[in-house]
């Protein structure tokens, strides 16, 4: 069994992470840090936890972290994971990083979008961690960052045109749709159940730190550098992201035919679900679940392709896919502990 | 006094309706029809009415309504609609009819979409009832079409866009999103609460009815044809509408030029509220309030303007309109019985 | 047009008021305070009101709100209401305070539950402002401290019976369940929306602040003194209370015969609704409106009585009634303002 | 690998079991069957199983089930479930019955709160499947009666009591909740979104079929008959029951010595967490979980004691506690399957 800790074991990934963790067949969960809860049980923190952990949170110490487990998943606030990955990679550990600070490959670029950087010479080798699509480099990566909850639904649902050259690049608009779980679990007043129970809105229009990231892994895709229109509206459900694309086909195509070309490219994949023609995906289907569900529908009138993705944002959007990163540099199946199926109603 | 029936009223839209009268200082209502419910007290149908009162359900029959009303709301289905409203102008009855069947100007449009027509020399006749846009034909009309809830909630959005001639119509991407009530109150697998609780979907992709009703209008403000891609989703609110439409800016422009036109575009009118640079509608804030919230951003990086509106579905998107064409119609004060402050939380 | 203040105005006690008052035919809302917020837009803080005011949240200070205002609603937290009501008496003003710093009689018994009463001198003067019950000391008071929501909802299901001595008073069980927006507006970890959603507990068992409230009415009610079991539970939805109150009937009665003395008991109160035999209240069908709905139910089996009382919190549990009574302490209609349809769905 | 049916499996409980044996590691579903998805994919009519299950629906017909299953699962509605079960067992099957069928003892109970009964011949052998209860009568079983969903909440939250007599069997008074996903998939208005979400309500109060099941277990565990006051209200959540009990002591005691008696008798039980003193349950922190969270206060002021229990209606309250029966019955371990960990949030 190898040893694994939870660093940020507070917040909704942490308990997500443990809940995945503690049925996975080949580690253990030795140590989970909180800042604010340190010296509690972790099972008073998540009642939800109780019979299933006697682990009391330790604080947010390196030297901790380092003697109790050897495989680390960080789950800090962007900023705080770059001052604490460096002296964990240093004491030999591998770490999957669940904060943005290792996601984009140019120092510069999340300095603009972010603030400067402590640890850039990480960034080269750093791996992002979206298994469909860059899994061979996942496998031998010793530090790998875990994309965005909204990143993973948008790449996922525009790879297999992209990547084909089926669409224009600089037709794409990307339409999300986020629970709340995403905000965190921070005491805010905008993340209040009366601040959001009954609503729905749109934030972050035209600047949301998603977007660069977006665009690293879809210029990938295209070969071409890309651009693109990124809205995020919060919904009022705990979990789930719902993402809807568009993007303007460069030749006349049809629904079936696209929706066949998506069964193909994600054919071998485990996690990922396309749709029948006529079925599109809901945030419901995939609940507690790495799935991530994709429809296709090609609209004859204005020739747009429209891809609908959906996931679950603290599950393939965030510990589900750290858990498959894991897997992935440690040997073991990559199912392994992800076998969930998501709960449904 | 003049005295008002609602026909159909054991829907949602009866309710509302019935709420926004009841409180009118110029209308009475005295005659509310159900086929399901006929014979009982509306009251027991609705028992938010309870103390507000003591009308029993009619059946669903001309006579009946054209003896107990001097101006008739229809509250029905489509097809079921067009069966019955020329026999209240038959009569003499000003009507505002809620259903679809009225709303398209070209009746063949109209059968492709939905079924034969059998009124269809009333449609030269009938007014689309969206007052910021048409209120002078409203005036005068004996019948007005209301619009539906989500060409509404677009047509607000993009009229002052489309009538300056800033964006490009053939780039028009309409992503809204529809509150559950907006599926009726009919008894259905989908709409049941499980269903639709911490779930989110697209549905009708490519070939919802409103299409045709969104580009007849979109089409008047721009002057020439216009064909949108309309994508609706089902959100897990009891009410409200949101819509982010995105285009093309023909020529540079920014944000607060963009929100100054609208807030020029609109300054008279009393139930749109354009939003400050930097705030963005949420449907929250106009639940139970005929208001149209919105916001407006220009993406730099892209040159796309983004404006995303929100109404209350079973408000602006029906019940309140209407009595805002009625008030058009019988010369009373725009805004009389309107004038609710939106609940909030 | 009397001038009125709310003082507190950022919570959601403070936003309801406003939406009330602001369609109040007899007074204008001259001054709103927020500690926050000050120096803010109200309808910043609250985009719900954008359109219907242009106030500027002033800070919490006594001379400022006497200057602008006659009448003043105090819907600060307890203790910091007893620091302002004596200043404003003191300037000739008339205060309802929705605090619980006057509710109770005996100035040891808040002090056993809550903390040091600053101004016991005034709880003598302080009339408890439930109209149904007290109406006639309201009239003249010159200090109505509004009762909690709990209370209300509790006292108005048992009073019936109380003063008709038809149950055993040491038989009383009340299990009250409430929505979210009692906990107030501010950041919690415990009122997020992920925490609240899909949840559901029961909270505050046996220690509950609102219980001695409950008792001291009850007490009134029954002539002798009162010990209940109250158990509060918090509701995933934004407004309202379900109390669901059990009694030991002292003599064999039935469900009719009960309906009809309740029916009796409130046969003139404008915001009493009781349900017809076979009806039960849900809070649904009070959203937005001030009524208390009742239902009355007997066990043939236990001969015990269920009384389940339904109110909007936000309304009869707190802006509501203290409009009302505020109508009462200025002579005006009692329904003035409150004229309001419950919003449903 | 032992071959399960899940017979009426196009209900909440039917996907639910699905999703439980689906991870179980000693049996495999061969047969799922549907009146009216007959014919059609499984995973069409709950996408959420896409990529688990090529199952087709088969009709309900007992030849077809015995053919294909050795175990089966009956998930009818009541009256449908006393049709089938015989011919099952007459093929030699085990059942685990899911319906109230089977549950009461006495014929004429059953027939006094349902209908007639058609098999009443195996009332007497019907085991009632209450592990922590009656763990050894159901090892043996050939037809175990799951009990209903209230009534597993409130025998678990009494037991410990009754058993031990410390309360008064004459006193109780058991308030319960529901999520909605109890009243099932089947189209009615009273379960649709709009009608379910923000609202509240008390039904079937004094009625409520579950009430004798309650009392059958209740007197078993006393030894005198015990009939108590049940009433049940529905939560606006998809999964979930909570019940609140109230229960007067016999002789004084405090939440301490209460909260030990709990712990110590739900020592060795797999699926009980009993709170520790000052923590209560919460729906949130059992979904998706077989287990049964209590919490015990005493109020020392009236010396009643309060008993809540919270269970995931769909899980322990329906599905998982039906396959710890059929683990008992084929005696596999009793958490075979069910080592879930509750979905936070």
């Amino acid at each position: 069994m190898i040893r694994v800790a939870i660093v940020g074991a507070s917040g909704y990934t942490g308990v997500e992470l443990y809940r995945l963790l503690a049925n996975h067949p080949h580690v253990e969960i030795t140590c989970v840090t909180s800042r604010q809860n340190a010296g509690e049980l972790f099972a008073d923190v998540f009642p939800s936890l109780r019979g299933r952990t006697e682990l009391v949170c330790d604080p947010v110490e390196v030297e901790i972290v380092a003697a109790k487990a050897d495989f680390v998943f960080t789950a800090l606030p962007h900023k705080t994971a770059m001052e604490f990955v460096p002296g964990l990679l240093a004491a030999g550990k591998k770490v999957v990083d669940l904060s943005a600070d290792y996601r984009l490959r140019d120092a510069a670029l999340y300095e603009a979008w972010y603030q400067p950087h402590t640890s850039p010479e990480l960034l080269a080798e750093a791996v992002y961690g979206l298994p469909e699509l860059y899994r061979e480099k996942v496998r031998p990566a010793r530090l790998v960052a875990n994309p965005g909850c909204y990143p993973t639904s948008v790449a996922l649902a525009l790879a297999p045109l992209l990547k084909a050259g089926l669409i224009d690049p600089a037709s794409l608009i990307i339409d999300s749709k986020s629970g709340a779980s995403g905000a965190g679990r921070a005491a805010k007043v905008d993340s209040l159940f009366c601040e959001v129970n009954e609503g729905f809105k749109a934030y972050g229009v035209g600047n949301h730190r998603h977007t660069p990231e977006i665009e690293q892994t879809l210029s990938d895709l295209a070969g071409v550098p890309v651009m693109v229109n990124f809205t995020p509206h919060l919904l009022p459900v705990n979990r789930g992201i719902l993402s809807t694309c568009y993007a303007n086909l460069k030749e006349k195509s049809d629904t079936a035919r696209l929706v066949e070309l998506f069964a193909d490219f994600y054919r071998d994949e485990p996690f990922v679900r396309v749709q029948p023609k006529g079925s599109l995906p809901n945030v419901a289907c995939v609940r507690g679940g790495n799935q991530c569900d994709l429809g296709v529908v090609v609209d004859p009138r204005t020739q747009r392709v429209i891809v609908v993705s959906a996931i679950d944002n603290l599950v393939k959007g965030a510990a589900g896919q750290a858990v498959q990163n894991m897997n992935l540099m440690l040997g073991f199946d990559e199912t392994a502990g992800l076998n969930v199926i998501p709960l449904y109603p």
